[in-house]
Order: C-alpha cells, then structure tokens, then sequence
C-alpha cells in the first residue's frame, strides 16, 4: 500500500473548538505533514474568514472538513482512537507519551479497513471524561509541568509531526552526497599538512608530536569530501609554491 | 547539573518576524516545552499586544526576551548553532533531520560554556544564505514535499518539542567537557583562512566565492574545539610570519 494511501487512514477530529482561527492552523499544520481529513465537532463558528486566513495554503482541507453533531457521531466507523488529554484523570486509561505510538499505530495501520482517529479537546477544558472514555488510548504531549496549556493547533501539529515520523521512520535520511575520500587520501593530507608545518617551522612552537597527532585527529573526525580535499591540498601547494618563489 | 540548568543553556532565535503573533505563540511554544530564552532580530512590531495576547501564560517570556539588530550579534557566545531551513541550498550544509539531534545535542550540552541556539527564519523567506552558512547545522522539518510552509511558532513548537523529547530521553547529562569555541572564534579563524589565502593569491585559481563558503562549511562541521582552534590560527600566523620575512 502506498504511502499517501495509508495517511489517508488518519483523521484528526477537533471537539468544539471555539477559535476559528485555531481551525485553520489545525488544517495547515496536517497538512504540512502531509495529511488530508479533519473533522470538526459543533465548532462554535465555522466556515469563517479566519478560519481560511489562518489555513494559507490549506483552504482545501477546510474545504472538505466533515462536521459532527457529537463526537460519537464522527468516531462512527473509527478502528482505533486516541485522545489527546494534557491532565490526569481519576479513571487511569491505557495511556501512550506522544513517543510511543510506534507499534500500535503500526500495527493499527494494517488492518484492511483502518480508521485512525486522532481527538483534540476544546481550547479551555479539553475533553470529558465521557469523550475519553470513547478512545482506546489516551496520548500524553509531555509539557513542561508548570505551564502544560498548550495552543490546540499547536498540540496538533506536534502530534501529527509524530504520526507523520513514526509513518515513515524506515526511510532513510540522505545527508551530504559528495564522494567519499578514501583512507590514503586522507593520509596524503595528514602528510601534507606535516610537510608544511616542517616548511614554515611550525612545530618549533609547540611540541611537534601533539600538533601532528592534533592535526591528525581533526582531519579523521571532519572527514572532509573529495572537494574539500582538493581545497585543501590545493592551499597547502599553493602555500610550497609562493614559498619557492621567495627563495 | 539539573535539567532546568540544561536547558537554560538552549535559546530561540526569531530572525525578523513580522507577525506580533507568532511572536507570542512561540513564546507560549517554548514555555510549554519548559524552555525560557526566546531571541527577536530585527522583530517587524515588538513590543506588541497581540503578541503578549497569543502568549496567555508565557507573558514572562516576552517580558525578558533580547532584541538584537543581526543574527551575527544574536549568535556572538553561542557554541553550537541550528538553523532550520525547508529548501535544500546549492552547496548542500551538515543537515540534521528534526528526528536525529540527539548525539549531537548531547555532545554540545557537555561544553562548560554551552550556548545552544536554534535560528527561525522569516515567515515569507526563512533565512539568507549567508544566515545559513552562519550555523553549525540546518534542521530539516520533514514536511509534506508539496506543502512545506509551516507556521513560524508551529516550527518552533515542533523543535521545542523534539529538544525536550532529546534532553529527557535517558540519563541527565553529567561530565562538561573541553571548553567549546563560540560562534565569534570560528568566525575569527574562517576569516584569518580567508587573509591567508588571499594573501597567497589562492583565490585566482578557483572560482572565489566558493572556495570561501567551503572553508566555512567545513569549519563549521569540524566545530574546532579550542585548543585545535589555537593550532590552527597558529598555523596560519606562522604562514603569515615566514611570508613577511621573505618580503
């Protein structure tokens, strides 16, 4: 199954949030993850311009938000839920920090008719306890213990930010793609640097075994592409070469 | 050292932004992730009341944030240095995914005079190249390929986030290390690289520019401690030193 196919399995519901504006950025932010459906419960004022101000490039995902009359309602045909809660409850529920959804979402993902609801609470008081209990796992955002109010849309972009990592943890990140030098190159380096060190009589200075060793050591950890080498190297000849002209 | 103390030594740089809001939801951003030190450069409108309006609980934030006139000024003591960037830039720079800071963060919270600083562009343009090349790494927020223009303070938000997830993610960082060099001494030896080689007409044989960016990059990926900083601008003064003799 392709990877556009799958996010489509995931929707983010937002409970009765009272700011449009937290909608639009709410639509903005899964999307910038790559992510399509948002379902809105009784938004207190929806469609409106901010709303669409705030989504920017977005628009398209307000669009086509599905709105409910209950939470109930809009987890209809979910196949599995987790509810985002900032608070401990008095009921303890089977409970994910936001860096463990991994297996279970995985796991979650195969199931041919796949449904994955991800809920938001309003903007003061969150969720009830009855909305959490309609999810199979509550997710804890680890906030800072003396100031845990964390903005709605900015509690979703954090959580689909992961949703979207955990998706796509497999694949690899490509760095710098420049050749690699080769071990002998990096010795020819090393040596040049020696030689002109030897040149200009910089090891008088200080004692010559540590400044080669040093040198040495920088040349291994920075690991320097093919390019850089020839930079270098080519510096190091042109320092021989204004030398052997002085003489 | 506590956690608290750690994470003091983490700072938010908001280069130029041009929204009061997104001022203050960065402020609220940080603070939920239990950070303080939020950075403005060249801040459009600041002081401003949407910005204390969007900050609810993180007023405080505001109230001590420092405003400085360039990102240069901004970054004088910092001793690692990550700019977030959504493009890919012509001359590919050490890129670290949002979801691979650790090591690295690690290793710089170790420096007794660690100052960690995480640069945000401006919300149209992001950063300059030459703000770029000021940093040690570019972060890469992994977003949608087709829609990667995200929210100023939700970028901040998905950074602060992923630093706290980083930073209590196993045992407290205990031991400080070597002294680290501060953005200021790298400058100062990129510099010093770029007298000598103009001084031996290096700059003739390639294209000038380049050679220059390169030698920042790779400066900024060795990250030099100080002793090797001291070798190496030795290094270059004793050039300087025989050249003047020979003159």
């Amino acid at each position: 199954m392709s990877y556009t196919s799958l996010k489509n399995k995931i929707e983010f519901i937002l409970v009765e949030p009272s700011h449009p504006g937290n909608i639009g950025a709410s639509a903005r932010a899964i999307k910038n993850m790559g992510f399509q459906n948002l379902c809105l419960v009784k938004p207190k004022d929806f469609p409106n311009d901010d709303a669409f101000y705030r989504a920017k490039g977005a628009k398209d995902i307000l669009d086509k938000a599905k709105i409910y009359k209950d939470l109930s309602s809009a987890l209809e045909d979910s196949t599995l839920i987790f509810g985002t809660s900032a608070r401990t409850r008095t009921i303890p529920w089977p409970t994910k920090h936001s860096s463990e959804l991994s297996s279970t979402l995985k796991k979650g993902l195969k199931s041919s008719n796949a449904k994955i609801s991800f809920v938001f609470g309003r903007e003061i008081s969150g969720l009830s306890n009855e909305e959490l209990q309609m999810c199979d796992y509550h997710i804890k955002i680890p906030t800072d213990e003396e100031f845990s109010s964390i903005n709605l849309s900015h509690a979703v972009q954090i959580i689909s930010y992961v949703i979207k990592m955990e998706m796509q943890s497999d694949e690899l990140v490509s760095e710098l793609t420049n050749e690699s030098t080769t071990f002998q190159d990096n010795e020819y380096l090393i040596d040049h640097f020696d030689k002109v060190m030897q040149t200009i009589d910089f090891y008088d200075q200080e004692n010559p075994k540590q400044v080669k060793t040093r040198i040495r050591r920088l040349i291994k950890r920075l690991q320097p592409d093919k390019l850089e080498t020839g930079i270098l190297r080519g510096f190091l000849a042109k320092i021989e070469q204004v030398l052997n002209k002085k003489n």
